[in-house]
């Protein structure tokens, strides 16, 4: 094949990937999967993988390979949804890249380049001057009242303090903010006593602070004894120290959150409280397994849990169990849309109506990013009515027969 | 279904699958995948599995199972593709068994009879006299320049200073040398400081001595703190002594190769250089994760290297994903066919062509084997032309824009 031919067809089959339509599939009734992923690593532009000079690419070969697409955030701007991908390199390095639909269900493009995030100044489990991060990724989105737009991220370098072990690393949480998701100012990394991953910022003041949840952890992968989803005030985000923290959703034994747990995007403010989607993950002969749930805390008080259905939200299904890390549902973004149209972007603590679309974007096995939608009614519908966990098989089963009783009385009428 | 007729079944679908034409797909332009495996477990011969007497097997039912055709050596001989297939039974136990091809991309079949190979009669972590070996595997095939095929294998026994603990073993290098693939001559294993797996005799002398790959490692399954890659000179292949080993390809904080690299088969001799394909180790959630890379040294120092593309060149795609062990990509063989017909082996120190088309034979999650193909001038351009691992995520960043700057100058023209 000449060159021309092969760029030809690789042109061909990438428009065709990027505009290929999704279709829902019908499931619970709480919440819509669709056919395909959203977004794949061939969803990358061709222009950041081939080099398109003939005579330095005669073959015309894939340059710089896009490994995998996986846990995005996630924000409406002007009507319009826009991802900040994770994206990682065949060489392991993962970068955010923003990645825009106009539906939210398909035809998603990733913009011109991927983002250059500066460098942070001041980290607390590092060394001054402060080494540059070996990695980024998993950021939350949150549209704080305060104006800015701030990205929440992991930041990870290596645990120099273990000099013989390659795999030592240390996480930390690294902060930026920005007002078109292309030109980001970074401020301190959190300041915190333990490693942080998943911390989200909540998009309004409380008691005048910004406020965050937290996930203490002991080591880089230990979650370690204590733990769960933390929360934490903060009296300045440019230089954000992490003085009190307190459990607000812990883990418990034999659920779906054993191991670990996280907060996944920041919840949303709805007429009957805050609505919460996380993650939780337990262990298994074949590794670590992820799962999404919901929670709803209440709306004079984000920290006081008011509803936790029993166990998984929404778990891993056929393809989805089988990637670069398997058996991994994961969230850091989601997006409500209001029935109006809304200039620039709506403030992350506005109200959000029970009949406006939801839109969560979850990546599945660390390798792709999908779609599920609900609404905001049905979602508050399913954190307010199904049983809570029981926490052991009898209460399970009483759960069950108590809904066959109420089935079987209003049946026989 | 009576014993004939489910004779001729099986018969029938065994020949329609060692039969199955394969294609090509498409690809990232470097290396062409194929829509089937080439070997699995199913290819073993009925004459292996099947007791052909009815009166001893009514029901005409296999009597030894197969269970998986993997890591496989791989040599051309009289322009015939050959694999020395590592055939693993039901009972868990590897052989080797030879499968042929004319085109080395369908239609494998294996010979009438798996290799007998002989025990050793001395071997470094084996008290004397030495206990037979539990498990042979992995053989890398080189025609010396000597004149003599060599095989290297690892060869496992159970550690029996670890009473206690069933799944404590030893890992020790075993040579055998052949003119034919069938008879094998059985020399001492190989003697090192540590555990050897991985092991790879480069096709010709160096200073006069034979040159080997290693791979320390501190235990069975763990690399250890230090390691890589290694090279180490031998006076004597019938008695081979690892006296000194350094370090030529070393593994990396966050890289495809974090927790364990080693080299797959020996290494083509090219204008350009020495071409090598190796494999890679991270951990994650769900295990360790086994990826394919490639790097080239230098003609006059196969020691030093002189390009290494970042990150992975081949991970797992779609149902590779799948097996008896996840997520593994693993080669230990591949063949160069020159252009011109060649008579009997050509030595694995012959100078390959540009245009010569590569066979690589990988496996996927240890359960089948694949082939994937490219040329000698692809893979240069591969190795040479890929940006190498920045080692952080800023760096990725700027590669990326580096070669997006340079597509939109050329564009603009």
């Amino acid at each position: 094949m000449t060159f021309n031919e092969r760029k030809a067809l690789v042109e061909s089959q990438h428009e065709a990937l990027l505009t290929k339509k999704n279709t829902p599939i019908e499931g619970n009734g709480i919440v819509c999967r669709y056919e395909n992923p959203i977004i794949t690593a061939e969803h990358a532009p061709l222009l950041w993988r081939y080099d398109y000079n003939p005579e330095t690419n005669p073959y015309f070969m894939q340059r710089i390979g896009v490994n995998a697409t996986l846990n995005s955030g996630a924000i409406l701007i002007d009507g319009k949804f826009h991802l900040v991908v994770r994206t990682e390199g065949d060489d392991r390095k993962s970068f955010f890249a923003v990645a825009s639909s106009d539906n939210g269900i398909d035809n998603f493009r990733f913009a011109e380049r991927p983002i250059t995030m500066p460098e942070a100044k001041v980290s607390p489990l590092a060394e001054s001057p402060v080494p540059e991060a070996t990695n980024v990724y998993d950021m939350r989105l949150t549209a704080h009242e305060d104006g800015w737009i701030y990205g929440l991220f992991c930041v990870e370098r290596h645990d120099d303090s273990q000099k013989g072990n390659l795999s030592a690393a240390t996480a930390t949480c690294g902060i930026a903010r920005t007002k078109d998701l292309v030109n980001w100012q970074r401020l301190d990394d959190l300041k915190s006593n333990s490693q942080q991953r998943n911390v989200v910022l909540h998009p309004e003041f409380v008691d005048g602070k910004y406020a965050l949840y937290t996930r203490p952890q002991d080591g880089f992968i230990d979650a370690g004894s204590g733990g769960g989803i933390g929360w934490a005030l903060v009296d300045d985000i440019e230089h954000a120290v992490v003085k009190e923290e307190k459990i607000i959703n812990a883990r418990h034994y034999h659920t779906i959150m054993e191991v670990k747990n996280g907060e996944g995007p920041h919840p949303f403010k709805t007429p009957k409280g805050w609505l919460h989607l996380a993650h939780g993950v337990r262990g298994c002969a074949s590794g670590l397994r992820y799962v999404l749930y919901m929670y709803m805390t209440a709306l004079d008080d984000p920290t006081r849990v008011i509803a936790q259905p029993a166990g998984a939200f929404m778990v891993p299904k056929d393809g989805e169990y089988i990637g670069d890390v398997m058996n991994v549902l994961f969230t850091n973004g989601w997006v409500a849309k209001p029935k109006t149209d809304v200039k620039g972007v709506l403030p992350g603590n506005a109200m959000h109506e029970l009949d406006e679309e939801v839109f969560i974007y979850y990546a599945s096995s660390d390798t792709r990013m999908h779609v599920a939608t609900s609404t905001i009614g049905q979602l508050i519908d399913y954190c307010m009515n199904t049983p809570q966990d029981g926490l052991r098989t009898g209460k399970s089963v009483e759960a069950i027969n108590a809904l066959i009783d109420r089935n079987k009385a209003l049946l026989a009428k």
